[in-house]
């Protein structure tokens, strides 16, 4: 087993995988910027080591003074956790290079998964079903239109380096199309350094659906199942949930097998996540792989009873798989709310302060991952997720209502500061989201409306 | 279903129940004495009537009172919660009087098996093994002592209308066993207003296993498994825990096959504990039932994923089990802590006051049921438990390991503020305990070592 864990992250991930650590009987050790002096994380770890000032680009994507941070404290390996540098495949080769465990798969893997062009070609090779699109980087305007016409409108255009809803715009109309390369291909320079991009068949009502995995690097791989993350604002997750409304379980069964299937066809190692969009006829198409853990996993293992932070250090500690596919069973249903600290009236813009007042919900079948606590300042430097409030039941139906019953228990206050939860509210009273009828456009149409003065 | 419960108790289990009730839809109206004016149950449930001063016999056992603000809140029914009036036969009874139903046993049910003389019957007519003692309560200290001397010593003297580990007395040596006699019915006539006492061989190497069961006085009839609550101090139990260590499922399978014969026998309603002592050898012998939810229900929940509170709202609401035998399936291990305001080094004597720091432990597989906040003032009127801390694994020893990391985080502090959170951690560092070989001796060892300085 690694003996000690730097965790190159903040934030509840931070301290959800010092959690992991402590339990496994692994030495973990925070790194924290200015910023995130009082963080919880740096009071639970083991360690903690200042890397910078808040800026991310100085601290928490500040390679070589994590690099010296794990020396200083002999650390064997790194957890990058979600975001930040943990799909970046030079991270993971520095990492590598320095002696240092990478918690995740091969830097290799991450590479060749990241260009998503290359990605398609390799699930395409191993029988994954895609949406009808590119098979390699657009060369120009004109081919990319020839391409589009070809495969028929509404398209998406997607940047090759990018992932994680960025860099990314629809077009519905042939006219719009030119521009919408350009402006494409200009963001992704911009924003991961490689104009490269890719047409899609864009499906207006599909359903966001990924399978989580597990693959020990010695042959052992299984997959837990499917989180549905429909509930998504600009491809950004607000709320995810396990199982599916109304995707029968062959059709995951299905989609577990090919994504293991990928997972094999390129060397994967770790946990991972196939993302697929299902359209309202059932069928599927793979969108990306997420090579790390994903802010939903605890759906997954509210479901499943596996501790997915702790499998991603035993597989990185070299140790196989204890239990097979036969081994993995699901129970019930469990929902995930993200609270994040946003103005949901004022386009979800940021809006951080001091938590004067924070009182989770807690009680029967309810999980809270937070770096919060009552004090908390919370930086406007980084992402605004706050807390993640889950609940399970053995019904989805029972789930929801019991996810009501918790978000109107947490209560987080202070000046300035406003929450998503009472939006979250609001979808859980929607008719077709409780009814699991909605789609991606779930959000949209709930923002275009006004809510039930009743509510 | 019922549409409005009035919670007749205080603490974590009112907000316990108050969250079923808002779970399921049903009003909850909320009744406080004036100590507990700022308790979390007072914010959280839909309506809250004060009853009272503080001391219990005017609020909390105040029975008038509590049915008046039944009447003013138009509730239909009432939960007792554990302690208090949840045992009490003549309360049952007065809350059917008032058209109240009473969410628990008939009334005439829970004198039968108050009285434990009639109870020990009872089970021994349903095939319940008993330890061999008195069928019916003893008339002199003459006919005591030579039932005691045909048992055989050590033998344990019980009040008849006892339970909950109060009121009784082990004899280890005949010289003693007058004295003993007549300090128990003393006691007995005190504490219960009955001086009638009994007298039942006693297992110095024992554990504490019980059995939960859910009976929906329709003929459906479910048992949940074991908790097993051997790690207690002068009965009052300190940590719980499914499945009970080193018992082999077929003995619980045989135990809990007799627990409902037992039910069926006095035609049990609602949720119920059997307790039953277990010897080195594998044997096991009624206890008592408990006629009500139990401070470690949460255990039972974490395991089979039922929720009891809910389930004895649809009891109580008429309605039968939606499930059978063959739907109840147990799952990993789960174990609570009971963090009690208490100083273990001054003999467990209550620690209360103004809690200032107060940070429950969080994240994956781990519950805390509690009514405490930052700034909560623990009113030394009532008992110390102050939350129940549960986690939650595929296994006993990482369910411990999670345990120790759960209690090493929950931060709990304040001026005169003891809590029992460090000798837990002691408890769960113990070698025998590791093993599972401890049996209900083990508090009482670990109080008489000192502890190992480097811990």
């Amino acid at each position: 087993m690694l003996e000690t864990i730097l965790i190159a992250n903040r934030g509840e991930i931070a301290l959800r995988v010092a959690r992991a650590c402590r339990e496994l009987g692994v030495r973990s050790v925070a790194v924290y910027s200015t910023e995130d002096r009082d963080s919880a994380v740096v009071r639970f770890a083991d360690e903690a080591v200042h890397i910078g000032p808040g800026p991310s680009r100085q601290s928490y994507l500040n390679v070589p003074a994590i690099i010296e941070a794990a020396r200083r404290t002999a650390a064997d390996a790194v957890h990058p956790g979600y975001g930040f540098l943990s799909e970046d495949a030079d991270f993971a080769e520095v990492c590598e290079d320095n002696d240092l465990t990478f918690v995740g798969p091969p830097a290799k893997v991450i590479a060749s998964l990241g260009d998503k062009v290359a990605a398609r070609a390799s699930m395409a090779a191993a029988g994954v079903p895609l949406l009808p699109g590119s098979r390699e980087p657009l060369r120009s305007a004109a081919e990319a239109e020839a391409l589009a016409a070809e495969i028929g409108y509404p398209v998406i255009v997607k940047a090759a380096a990018g992932g994680g809803g960025r860099g990314m715009a629809v077009v519905d109309d042939p006219a719009d199309f030119a521009r919408a390369y350009r402006t494409t291909t200009a963001n992704a320079r911009q924003l991961f350094g490689d104009p490269r991009v890719f047409v899609e068949r864009y499906l207006p009502s599909a359903r966001h659906v990924e399978i989580q995995v597990l693959c020990d690097g010695h042959g052992g791989a299984v997959h837990l199942g499917e989180r549905d993350c429909s509930v998504q604002r600009r491809h950004q997750k607000l709320l995810e949930e396990s199982p599916s409304p109304g995707v029968p379980a062959e059709r995951i069964e299905e989609m577990g097998r090919l994504a293991l299937a990928g997972a094999q066809a390129v060397g994967y190692r770790g946990a991972g996540t196939f993302e697929f969009l299902l359209d309202p006829d059932g069928r599927f198409y793979f969108m990306e792989v997420n090579c790390r853990i994903q802010v939903e996993h605890p759906v997954t293992e509210m479901i499943t009873g596996i501790d997915l932070v702790q499998e991603q250090i035993r597989i990185a500690s070299g140790e196989p798989l204890a239990f097979g596919q036969q081994d993995v069973t699901r129970r019930g249903a469990a929902v995930e709310c993200r609270i994040n600290v946003e103005d949901p009236d004022r386009s979800f813009a940021p809006a951080p302060g001091v938590v004067t007042e924070f009182v989770p919900a807690a009680g029967p079948f309810v999980r809270v991952d937070t770096h919060g606590y009552p004090g908390y300042r919370v930086p406007a430097t980084y992402d605004s997720l706050l807390a993640k409030l889950l609940t399970w039941a053995p019904t989805r139906g029972q789930a929801l209502s019991r996810m009501d019953r918790a978000l109107a228990e947490f209560r987080v206050d202070g000046p300035g500061v406003r929450t998503t939860s009472g939006f979250l509210r609001r979808v859980l009273s929607d008719p077709q989201f409780r009814a699991g009828e909605h789609d991606t456009g779930i959000v949209e149409r709930l923002l275009a409306s006004p809510p039930d003065p009743g509510t």
